[in-house]
């Protein structure tokens, strides 16, 4: 048995990504693919890696019979997926929502970082945080009641969010962190994280042999991150994306402080505990002792690696989580939700390995 | 019901890219890599794209019980797979062979271009050549006589020649190209075609932010180009590889003069002579008019992009072949040969699409 | 003594690698720079490699006070240099054209490649070709009539032009070549080439990690590669342009028949009667046998490096030609031709060496 | 007058990009390079940048009269400048070690982190620290003594220190940051920074298209960061550098906490301090409020661009150094050292500009 899915926003990065990734998916069938900036076009046009192997071709938002599909994919910019969501959601579609739109628990929060109204609070407190590693339960639940026969909303997490929280998490969850200090994350994104839009930003000459850091300090990530490790409202986390000059592939350096006193764990204490905790997630991969993550490593996948290491001299847990910003960061991310949601194993369709060179 | 196979040489970039695809092979079960230089040590050690996913270690060629298996990929240099390939053929085992030893048909032609004898001429008559899209024929041989029980020996096609012959073939097997006229190749080939091997050449700050020809009217891809497109002995191929800072595809461009005289065929009547020679080819895909190949459309992928333009002015073919030199160029085809060879599918395990950006 | 200089179309790629070379030249003095989409900002604001170095503004063609330079370099798109080099040259300003207006001979030649009517014929009667290696006696006639108070128009040579004819202007002029056959042309350009504008070709994302060709057997380079090199009008040039994934550089590879009967010449021939050729060209290297142009090698300079093989076997010369399109290929090639113009030697000012590494 | 300078392990990284410099530097006279690996073999067949410019060949470190010369460079590894400084120095010659062995005050500490005996410890004694910009007086005496025909010797610092520290010094000696707290540095390199020798690491397809950390609390520019910043013993620096696919180039991000209490200065208040500290300083630019460093920018050059941003909500200042670590961070603050020792201005021969594209 299958389930029709339909794919908002397709000729995006994160669109045709999910385009790719649906297209050899065993129980997810592609029906719908829309971009209105591109509508009519054939989706090989756009992106030849489909020459030969499609003929489909996106169509507007509105033409798409997306109420018919059993789960919609919204790969649009934030407020976008605001009224798209609710009204989906309303016809009883599940909604996977890669958007921003529907992460943050607090509106209030929303509305300050990304300056605008929050439209539909109802739904978002109803929706479900997209990160299966950190927060399976929700998922479970959701996957309950959508067998019961109601909609989900999922608003999956972001790409540097999820590098950060993956290589965090098992830190602070575990108690090693002091509770109070800051938080500093330093992370490097491929410039598919700058977006499909032309630039000279993503100017191939302005980017490439350069490396620089942006939205110091303003980052709308930064609510994000803080919510997933439970330190919203704290103001203790400092984060500083970075471009690098290759497409894909996000890590992510989270320094985070021990104790000012008592005993300092060795980091074969931490791989160990980091290896329990992520024992039953079989797209996150934790690094032995001496071993750290490299983006190439899970380029083209769904999949995270993550290190650790404790500075003991300097009483410092330095974690680093690697994914393709597009995958775990993003589509690939989005697919392992609706599996989980739709009661399928969470890494179905997500077997890819990364080219090893 | 799965073949069990082994991968020898398996370390190198052609042999783990083997790995990759075997991994997810469903017919073929992976039982060995060998690698004398990394014998013993965990393939997710050396390449970890692999981490999480296998406790595979390498073993020596020597150790590994290869005459066991149904059939053993070579990925080894040029001289080291003739008595291998001997060895194991004389066993019963079907072998592929991604080395240049047994792809010429003429062993002096071998001796000439290698500057090393030829020690295996009577396994040489038998050896079939795996380019699946032009020598099919041979190849459905060899998988009856496999069939019945005979061992077989598939001399896989180099990466310059796939690229450069699939975008020539229908041009001249078509009767389009003057019969005695030069033809001109002007290739790049992306890093990983100059092998894992480190040096000047291969260190990321010479090859970065620069291009270069090499080996100019001396490749040893030229000879075999020859006896591809069947003009052995002619002396009129002109072949110039080049090197681009990239980690994997290769463009062939290849000038093929028309006739001095008599009418011109125009781009589209090309073009639909092309589509239809590889009509069958599943894995090959000839662009429309107007549309040219680039490499990336089809890296990580067994897939060949074909596009074709007449210069009237000129009276000139351009033809454009683009792979990714590790896949269609090496392991991709013959995992594509093997397929063939048992029966399967000839692109079984190798449906992947690039990633789209 | 100093000159005083304007440089049209600064804020474009060859404008303002004509600002950073301009800023270091000890006799020309840069006191416009213009630019009508970024009128009003600060240089360093558009292209950070000057900040904290001048506080030069760009500003609008108009507004800038053009007919008192002394010399007035034109880093405009074609058509756009007929009506401003014509007013200039009539207010006795020397103008030196990077555009494509005034470097076809033919006017008819230019109309049938740009599509346009060449509006400005008695000019172009009277413009220089810009290219000092091969047309020396013309830039020298005219540094003789700007000496004597004449106003002259230099039209420099585009990227491809350069590249490809200083590779095989030695072997054609020196008679080796077969006066009749077809030369065919596969060249690679860094993305610079494809200028400022953003566009999914310029795109980082679409460009990295891919090589395409372009404009096969269309490209606007051909007539005047074949003006420079004397066979305009015979219909023997193929001329296909690939883009590669780095900045900077050009490589130009181009095959020349020899004639089908005759002695062929050594290698090691072409390479003395090329070196003699470049004699007196401070800026053109010819390499020894054996040495093949790198483009890194000449990259942020105006250096050429060639290289010659003969392949004795299919009777034809490889001649390779590497140069910075954006150095050699225009900006540096302009200040040459100006450095001759104005009585200097040609390479002041650009005395630069390529970072080795 | 000029001085005659020597370059000893000229065929590395560093070496040869002092090669460059000084082959146009106005006041220095490049007399000897010296490789022991190459000696014997032209510069220009190892770094064709020069071809046709040098007929420099390399010679070993004995056969070079090295004690004639005014002044040499070391750019050896560590532990083989300190016989070498020792011998020239005691014969009267300055010496310019880019080495690690003449940078950390207390030899304990080097003894630590290099794990090798310090065995030149009188002659560190009187080591001049080469950091123009932080530690001028100390050159300015050096200068004084030299011009008084005494030797020097400079220590020159290294690449991720001198990033790290020009952009953070300011904050720190201005008393803005936290004296007490733990200061955490993320910082990325280009390739170049990982030497010339070939590995896993350097091979173009490892390192292309990937990110990742290395040495993670354990690189060894850590005490010589906190011996600049005034904190050493003191464990409050995490610095973990990363590598990125870019050859040249090195940015440095520094989070330095603000004092728990009191009032939070405004970014511009921190810019305007950060100009006025560097108000003397040709090479180093600060840029405007709301403008970040990009490496690009200082590519090729000795100059380093700052940017300072105050996270309030945070209470960090967010701190970025980007310079061109073979520039500013090798080679080109190693000639400004010289510069300044023989009484010339800081920037003679430093005044190129980036490529701006």
């Amino acid at each position: 048995m299958t389930y029709s899915v339909g794919v908002v926003g397709a000729a995006g990065f994160a669109g045709i990504e999910l385009l790719r990734i649906l297209s050899s998916h065993p129980r997810f069938d592609l029906v719908a693919a829309t971009s209105d900036a591109l509508a009519g076009a054939p989706v090989a046009e756009a992106y030849p890696a489909f020459q030969g192997l499609t003929d489909l071709r996106f169509s507007t938002h509105k033409e798409a019979d997306l109420a018919s599909c059993d789960a919609v994919f919204l790969a649009v910019p934030h407020t976008a997926a605001l009224a798209m969501a609710t009204e989906l959601h309303g016809r009883g579609v599940t909604v996977i929502d890669l958007s921003a739109d529907f992460r943050l628990k607090d509106a209030a929060v929303y509305e300050r970082w990304y300056g605008v109204p929050h439209t539909q609070q109802d739904l978002l407190a109803r929706a479900v945080f997209g990160l299966p590693e950190l927060f399976g339960d929700e998922l479970a639940q959701a996957a309950a009641a959508r067998s019961q026969g109601d909609a989900v909303l999922v608003g999956c997490a972001g790409c540097y969010p999820t590098a950060t929280s993956l290589a965090a998490a098992p830190a602070l969850r575990g108690g090693y962190g002091d509770a109070r200090a800051t938080i500093i994350v330093d992370a490097i994104s491929g410039m598919t994280g700058a977006g499909k839009g032309c630039s000279e930003r993503t100017h191939f000459c302005f980017a490439n042999e350069n490396v620089e850091a942006y939205g110091v300090g303003a980052h709308r990530h930064t609510p994000e991150i803080e919510q997933i490790l439970g330190i919203a409202g704290q103001d203790r986390l400092v984060f500083t994306p970075h471009l690098a000059p290759l497409n894909r592939g996000l890590l992510s350096t989270v320094s985070i402080p021990l104790p000012a006193t008592g005993p300092v764990p060795t980091t074969a204490e931490l791989v160990a505990a980091y290896k329990d905790f992520y024992g039953d997630s079989p797209l996150v991969t934790v690094l032995d002792e001496g071993v750290l993550p490299r983006t190439a490593s899970v380029t083209g996948t769904c999949r995270a690696h993550i290190g650790v290491v404790v500075n003991e001299r300097a009483r410092m847990i330095v974690a680093l989580g690697a994914i393709d910003n597009l995958g775990k960061g993003a589509a690939g991310q989005a697919v392992q939700c609706a599996n989980i949601v739709f009661g399928l194993e969470q890494d179905t369709g997500l077997l890819g390995i990364a080219v090893p060179v």
